[in-house]
């Protein structure tokens, strides 16, 4: 095992929940590569091999457009989220690349201070380093447990 | 504090929930030395130092069968979980051995979505390495928090 | 990144959750320095830069005099609590400081089994190493992500 892949996975993962924990949606596309693809689907679609997911962008700036229609439907702002997430899972890819699978609990904190485990699941990501070793995403699937999907998951997860 | 074998343990413990998680139960028994003993207790019982658990085995045989009666019983395939843990608090033990504490959180989907904290507690685990360095469970005591355990607890935790 | 100095904070912050999960209160002031600081606040407050959380100690004397209360008061021994955290954020401070940052989870377990997510949110955590390279709080803020907080946030967070 490769220590330092592996906290600078950690690391990745930590940057990114912080990001969305902290409203701070403008910073969610930078975190994958320019041609990054980002999928959320459910287990089950994802185990019969269904390719699409509910959500699918093939790019940083498609994510940027998501981000911008979320500000503008003002739909984001009026709860709270909240990640914990697993240590990752860690596949050597090719190159400089790695496979990582991380487990995920999302709680959903509303006004009226009502607090739900909003969505569980794992992240199957595929992390690129570049020269100057930074990591990004060039892949991040989302997949889901349960098979029934809140409206809400407009928001990045 | 040993780096290695804190990101060892890590690791064991990813793989381990990653299993339960992705329903690979069969593959359960093999986290376990061929005489690992698996114990499923309450806090409670655990500070008053009462000996027995809901569940105990004590070998990996006795596991298969457990996995066995499950896949028989259908009873694991209605529902999804889904594990978080914390991080490794790790001592030194005898040998290439160590223990470990491990907080964790389980989330249950059922199959109408429905998502719920279904148990807590901490892993109180003796690791061991063999001599190629892989490690697994000489012994595992789930310490549940609650006094009350659903039956279902028959699923490995 | 030091990978030393984040197992070091990774370390501290899984003995912290693990003395309040295991309900020894009194072990808890020693995980600050003596003049360590202890505050609770809401997310909202924070972002508007309110100074004042709910609750609020600038010593260990006084984090030993709220464990009193809370043992007198028999309120913490009603139920158990569960911390689940993130791996930490962390910058570099000044001398042999780092700031970190860490989501949690906590959820509470009523002796009738009923669980639920008791509390959410992040740790902003002043770190100091003394000359042996012990970790402890110099300063750590409990920013919840609900506005509501429950009374019984008198317990350790």
């Amino acid at each position: 095992m490769n220590i330092e892949l592996h906290l600078k996975v950690q690391d990745l993962n930590a940057r990114y929940v912080q990001a969305i924990n902290d409203d701070k949606l403008e910073a969610w596309p930078d975190f994958f590569t320019e041609n990054g693809r980002y999928r959320v689907t459910t287990a089950e679609n994802f185990e019969r091999d269904l390719p699409l997911g509910m959500i699918y962008a093939t790019s940083r700036a498609m994510l940027r457009d998501r981000v911008r229609s979320l500000r503008d439907a003002n739909v984001y702002e009026a709860q709270r989220y909240r990640h914990i997430i697993g240590s990752p899972l860690i596949e050597p890819g090719e190159g400089r690349a790695v496979h990582a699978q991380t487990s995920f609990m999302v709680a959903r904190i509303m006004h009226t201070g009502e607090t739900t485990l909003f969505a569980t699941g794992r992240y199957r990501d595929h992390v690129v380093l570049d020269d100057g070793g930074a990591a990004s995403f060039a892949e991040k699937i989302v997949i889901l447990d349960s098979r029934l999907i809140d409206t809400l998951l407009a928001i990045p997860l």
